[in-house]
């Protein structure tokens, strides 16, 4: 047995490095690439792609697994390498169920269809959008199908982002959820606006730039294993434990967007600095699931980085930063600032009260839409619908509206929900560390942030993606993903900051 | 055959873009890297380099390279596809002869032996490094064996850098400018030192970047098709016609260094740009050799951008840069000071007329080396002899002497010679442009550089490595590589600046 196990993993192994040179064309051509060398990198990113496709789908990899899966039951179950045969069968088990045909057909129409998408929603035109989209919700009912007989045809899609969440388990969560922050909202709505324009003006970027890589110190974020870029869109990327980039974006006339999503590509990235060194080169050095690993994120950009607790140690700092723009402007009126709840149409403007329900439309859109019952060309009108019901407003514009995410034109579908996920669990972990560090207040006023990221660590980033997110939740929480701690913390935060 | 040709075709793209996945891979360790990732990319590196060896020297290529041989015939032997399946031949033949296993060897002991070179280097100390070098001497003697027969051991080395060149070749042009060049140098010496020390003191690095910035622009360099960097030794690299980057070095005490490496990386670059667009995405979009590659770097940073002509127009530029540094120091006292001789012991920083004899002195310690007519342990004194009898000088240490290169450390045997034939094919080229342009010199002192590209694209870029060096060299200049130009150009330039 250890000798294929041995094997196995050097496939596997070879397999992540071919992935991780995959995840460096990517980065690179956000963060450096000049425009002409578009073309040509395409080319190589399929060419790797297929390879490790290829390696990972062999036969040899099957044969492997089925001469190890008899022997496994000898190891500890909770071991890493029971572990990483469990996901390596479970993974395999999907990919092999895919022709090879097939994924060459929804590369080529998603990657048409982001064109389309593009010209569209900046021509605010949804028909010339809607072949693409109704081709492209055929095609994931194809892929469904190939993982045949499900609960939900959604519940092969959930599947690629959340291992072992069903359809059903999301949306009880929500449907709990949704009424409640529908109310919550709408009680916030009817209290006196906060004032936030202090947060626009002019901020030097340089200046921006600099006091975010200090909170990124302070957080935890090891540059000696990982790096901060500029591009147009923020997000984490990793070539392994000991490389870990994230990237933001600096808008010099708004204080917040660059420094929250420096905080929360921050989070993303302590996870994957923080997994376990043993896990290296193998596909267990991975977050969880997506819902886990925004759960992380969202954590340090809300529950930590929107504190009034956090500010009482950073603002005195940004004052002397930006003495012109803040000088004037108290704690307190800052931290109802950073806080202000908006029903804005745009999802990645919400805050955090309204935030959830942008993902709840989509996921029912979704679901309404891959069932057949909605269709593609009703999409923009129960969009509107939906809008006025949750949220009480309608998008002025489709850019603002239906055509806003760039998620169906690259064939995404069953992505949305591990938005909201990542909230309910990051409030879930968040009541855990105040029991377990009572003084964590007084912490961070101090601007210590060490016993949260060590308490994080030894719950959470040290397993990778040796669990499976619910089973990971439950080991750490006592519960599955449930809504109740979210919904408290929503109430009682915002209750104080609007005195509801 | 055409079935066979496209099949090879698309193998050869794919070997193609692991290469170049391989080589943003070592951009970005060098450009942008952060400390801990050096172990994982190492094995992301080992992955993707097998992957392109096994890619290559799979017996399905071997079949169709045979297959298609005979069907060569019929092709326009100067047509892209004749070319390709000419050189894909010579270097298929020349891959598989070479056992995957010593591939290996090879590789670890050479990583091994950067390290303790680098260890030795910062401690003089030769006796450290001598197992290292004797080891890599010998495996490279065995590498060679698996290319038997050949006139000269170190031929099939060579070849891997030159294709076609032979030894008693490159032997035979040194031994004709060998004697020339050090009484050159011995004239120039007993001439009154040249001042330059105006080149050091204090420069802004970030106006040094931006006025090589410039020049890079009007020397043509398309930065919609590539970009430069920091990094700590300047090199140029692509991921595609369309993706050329350059890195440089910035020294904040010299004017010089950071200048002139930009120009000599640039001119590296231009080649890149230039290849003919129907060639991407194969093997023939690279240069022809080293050699060639380095006559186009050499040409920019020498013969175009330490001439008079090229100050005429750039210094007033310059001296608005940095006024206090050269405000008081004339036109001509600058170009006498950029091209000052020195009997320096450093290759690297070596001017126009002593760099050949860095390299002839190389060469020729290579070839004892290698023949086994100078054993390892005498190679300092050998160097200290050669170092006397050529410039007249003794290094003060082995850090300056026989420890200063890193070639030798990482297996690079062969690789010496071709910026010596960078130099002489540089001033053949040089010749045959200044026929074709008679008023270059006029455009260079308008800040012209256009013609002088259209010229190197037309002759030089556009073909890649269709043709092998002499033969490109030949049809360009109707004559192999031949020293006497650049001899003439050496007399001609400091016999005016030394008044010889």
């Amino acid at each position: 047995m250890a000798d294929k196990l041995t094997r196995l993993k050097s496939i596997l192994a070879e397999q992540r490095d071919i992935s991780l040179a995959i995840a460096l064309a990517d980065w690179d051509k956000q963060a450096n690439m000049p425009p002409g060398g578009a073309k040509e990198r395409s080319w190589q990113s399929a060419t790797l792609t297929a390879l490790a496709h290829q390696r990972f789908t062999s036969p040899e990899v099957g044969q492997l697994l089925e001469d190890l899966q008899s022997s496994a039951v000898s190891l500890d179950p909770d071991s890493d390498d029971a572990r990483l045969l469990k996901s390596t069968a479970r993974d395999y088990a999907r990919r092999v169920k895919v022709p090879v045909e097939f994924e060459a057909e929804f590369a080529q129409v998603t990657s048409a269809a982001h064109t389309v998408w593009v010209k569209a929603r900046a021509e605010e035109d949804f028909a010339s959008f809607l072949p693409s989209l109704r081709r492209i919700f055929e095609l994931r009912r194809t892929y469904a199908g190939f993982f045949a007989p499900y609960d939900h045809i959604y519940d092969p899609l959930l599947e690629d982002f959340e291992p072992g969440m069903k359809t059903a388990e999301v949306q009880k969560l929500f449907e709990w959820l949704r009424p409640r922050q529908v109310a919550l909202i709408q009680a916030i709505a009817n209290r006196p606006p906060i004032d936030d324009s202090f947060l626009f003006g002019h901020f030097d970027p340089q200046k921006q730039w600099d006091f975010g890589v200090e909170v990124l110190k302070r957080m935890g974020f090891d540059f000696n294993r990982g790096r901060q870029d500029f591009s147009a869109h923020p997000f984490t990327t990793s070539f392994g434990i000991g490389d870990v980039r994230i990237t933001t974006h600096i808008d010099p006339h708004s204080l917040g967007s660059g420094f929250f999503s420096t905080v929360h590509e921050g989070g993303h990235a302590l996870y994957n600095q923080g997994f376990f060194p043993g896990l290296a080169h193998t596909p267990l050095a991975e977050g969880a699931s997506l819902a886990i690993h925004e759960s992380q994120s969202r954590l340090w950009e809300n529950l930590v980085a929107r504190s009034r607790d956090f500010w009482v140690y950073y603002y005195p700092r940004l004052q002397i930063v930006f003495p012109s723009q803040l000088g004037s402007v108290s704690l307190d009126e800052f931290y109802r600032g950073i806080n202000r709840v908006e029903r804005s149409p745009v999802r990645v403007e919400a805050d955090e009260a309204t935030y959830n329900l942008h993902v709840m439309l989509r996921l029912e859109l979704e679901i309404a839409l891959i069932e057949g019952k909605l269709d593609p060309s009703d999409l923009p009108e129960a969009w509107n619908q939906a809008m006025r019901d949750y949220l009480g407003i309608t998008p002025a514009a489709l850019s603002k509206g239906v055509l806003q995410d760039v998620h169906w034109s690259g064939g995404t579908i069953g992505y949305f929900p591990t938005y909201a996920l990542g909230n309910l669990i990051s409030a879930q972990l968040w009541e855990k560390i105040n029991q377990a560090i009572p003084d964590l207040p007084d912490q961070f006023r101090r601007g210590e942030f060490g016993a949260l990221l060590e308490w994080l660590r030894g719950s959470i980033h040290r397993h990778g993606a040796k669990f499976e997110p619910q089973e990971l939740v439950q080991r750490v929480t006592g519960s599955t993903i449930t809504p109740e701690p979210y919904m408290r913390y929503l109430e009682t935060k915002f209750g104080q900051i609007y005195s509801l």
